[in-house]
């Protein structure tokens, strides 16, 4: 179908999402996630079309596990469904109301975005996710799954229309693009007459093309190059337990640990105990020049190494003279996620918090924190990375915008 | 200069602004206006020269006027940064701070955005204006003003870094790029390693090649196809009122009037009295066929007039039979900036507030009143046409991020 179609489609039923109740918006992710489960069957035939042709065309164990749908999953898609239901709307809110001299009344209301346009590749549980946070929110979405998981969606999204349809709701309030050409991805990119944002979820490498060529408004999500920094002051046992959590508790996350930093006085003293510890995880480091001089067993880091976000049980390490060098070094290096840094001294705490330029600046904790379930917000679409509208977990109230309302009674402007 | 060199000073330049302390912020504004005067002579000889060159190429006189400095002006612009050093500073501030049930303290800090580019045009004046508004904030500021005004920007900017030299501040804090050339802004477009965000400021054809050619993410401002609909209960010398004051009291600006829907039920009435309101100031009205129907001395109006932002003694007209018309319609053909209803109707006000996808939606008032200072925010950066990050007009908040900063005794995900 012509993408300008699919986009003025959505753009009406938005128009429609726009002045949706809270009940009829939570009956319909009620009667979605209903659907989802009665499509069972015909979901997990269409999926395992998708497996066999990912297996056939050599997809890693790792991907397929990913693309791979269980009853269980299935499950857990319309469970997640039923959980947004429960969340509050903040759609509707009027933030601010204030009269000013000349007696206008100016409010900020908080509104849908409009159409949200997503780009993900395969995993079809974000086929729902998306959807739910999207309509909870009164956002139609337009949906650019990955082309290894196009007859999963296909059958997941015509289930939720079924859904929709049956609590009496608009079916375009989500559209599937099915057509897997690059083009017509470039195009979707480009639909700013129809499309108010673009969140992109999935590796560096997508993202990347995402911001190259989109000229519609994005919100970058997800790259993770997280440091933890152990200053002189630290609790080893204490920074021993974060580092071991932060980078082997999930390894293909954007909040794993994937550098460190350590103060050079403490070096001697605590990069042994933490060869010892990383060696039963079988992690592998890559160390400066002044580390592997203390434990020779750690291999060479280079240049490289600093920006490279693993996904893997690989960590780099330096050694740093002063917490002003570990500022520096973490905000060059950095992809503005998660910085931790471990320690007892006041000031050094707050001097962390206070310059290191990231989403989430954590003292004395994981970096695996930072998530929309363990911030609090019940659910997220993503981790935002730049700076503008979201940034760190978004959840419900990152698919919203405001727009004033003026209350007056026939004021000119002298 | 090449431009990742002003761009790793820029990010230099923020990182210390980033730790700067109000008082210290205020006293380089103040420095920053006391330079400007001390300037005066350099300044309006520079301008001079723009002025002169823009003249022998055929620059209207419009434009000119834009352009040229007197020395009224410089002390407005001087007087401008001495407001801007009295107004609170958003930056700093803790919004939310709550604990999790792990203990973890989760905090949103109001911060800097970094390095904020401005792109521009002829006007001057933008140039220490925006500096104000970003050295308020904390960010550090890449001006690229339009060729015609590079000698007076030249001026501008190195008085106002000598302010900030004398009160002991980064001179980077504010950067202009001299080079006239196209593809250097295309370059300056694309420079996300060190640019924040993009402000495009000035005409529909600036905004949008910003938009269709920028990497770095933008904050599209300006363009307003803005509509007054005049319902059937509506006032009539309200509605010829605010009609006349939206069109007529600045001619040139993006919350003007463009165009007015009027409810078919009171044309014959009404039409004959807005004919002679807008006679007087020579608008001319470029009208539906129902509407010549009623005064056929409005001129015709073409499906493109829907769609026109004049900028002129010009306004299109439309009947329409019900209110729902009238917003299909402006949703259709408006620019997201300001919409106004003129009724007494209170189900139609509340409607109309709901359902128009605008910046600012008014009832009963004049939509020249979408500007940073009749909002109450004492200063603007520009008025945001889109949805992401700040909508309507952007007063210092918009020009900062959050971050969460979190306190933790060594916890770690289970």
């Amino acid at each position: 179908m012509d993408l300008r179609v699919i986009g003025a489609r959505a753009k009406e039923a938005a128009s429609y999402l726009n002045s949706l109740g809270i009940t009829e918006k939570n009956e319909g992710l009620r009667q979605a996630a209903q659907a989802l489960l009665d499509g069972e069957e015909d979901i997990l035939t269409a999926n395992q079309e998708d497996v066999i042709r990912a297996a056939e065309n050599g997809m890693s164990q790792g991907m397929i596990d990913r693309l791979e749908l269980t009853p269980d999953r299935l499950q857990a898609m319309a469970d997640g469904l039923l959980q947004i239901a429960e969340l509050p709307d903040p759609v509707g809110e009027v933030i601010s109301m204030k009269p000013r001299p000349n007696g206008l009344l100016i409010g900020e209301k908080r509104v849908p975005l409009g159409v949200v346009g997503m780009i993900y590749e395969a995993r079809p549980n974000v086929t729902s996710d998306a959807f739910g946070l999207c309509f909870k929110t009164g956002n139609a979405v337009i949906l650019k799954g990955g082309s290894d998981a196009i007859e999963s969606n296909k059958e997941i999204v015509k289930w939720l229309q079924t859904g929709l349809s049956r609590a009496g709701l608009p079916e375009d309030s989500l559209q599937l693009i099915t057509d897997t050409d690059r083009a017509v991805t470039t195009e979707f990119m480009r639909l700013n007459e129809f499309v108010d944002v673009l969140i992109p979820r999935g590796g560096a490498g997508l993202i990347r093309s995402v911001v190259q060529n989109s000229t519609v408004p994005v919100i970058e999500t997800g790259t993770g190059n997280c440091h933890i920094y152990v200053d002189e002051t630290a609790d080893f046992e204490m920074a021993l337990n974060i580092i071991e959590n932060a980078k082997t508790q999930r390894i293909g996350v954007c909040n794993a640990c994937e550098s460190l930093v350590v103060h050079r006085s403490i070096a001697e003293e605590f990069l042994p105990l933490l060869a010892a510890r990383l060696a039963k995880k079988s992690v592998e480091v890559r160390a400066d020049e002044g580390a592997r001089g203390i434990v020779p067993e750690f291999m060479e880091a280079t240049e490289e190494d600093w920006g490279t976000e693993y996904l893997d049980y690989i960590l780099s390490l330096k050694l740093v003279d002063s917490l002003d060098e570990a500022i520096r070094h973490i905000n060059r290096y950095n992809t503005g996620h998660s910085e931790a840094i471990i320690t007892q001294d006041y000031n050094h705490a707050q001097e962390f918090l206070n310059r290191i330029d990231a989403a989430a600046v954590y003292v004395n904790a994981s970096t695996r924190f930072t998530d929309g379930g363990e911030f609090g917000f019940g659910a997220e679409i993503g981790i935002s990375t730049q700076k503008l509208h979201a940034r760190g977990p978004m959840g419900l109230k990152a698919l919203t915008t405001t727009k004033y309302i003026i209350y007056g009674n026939g004021q000119v402007r002298p």
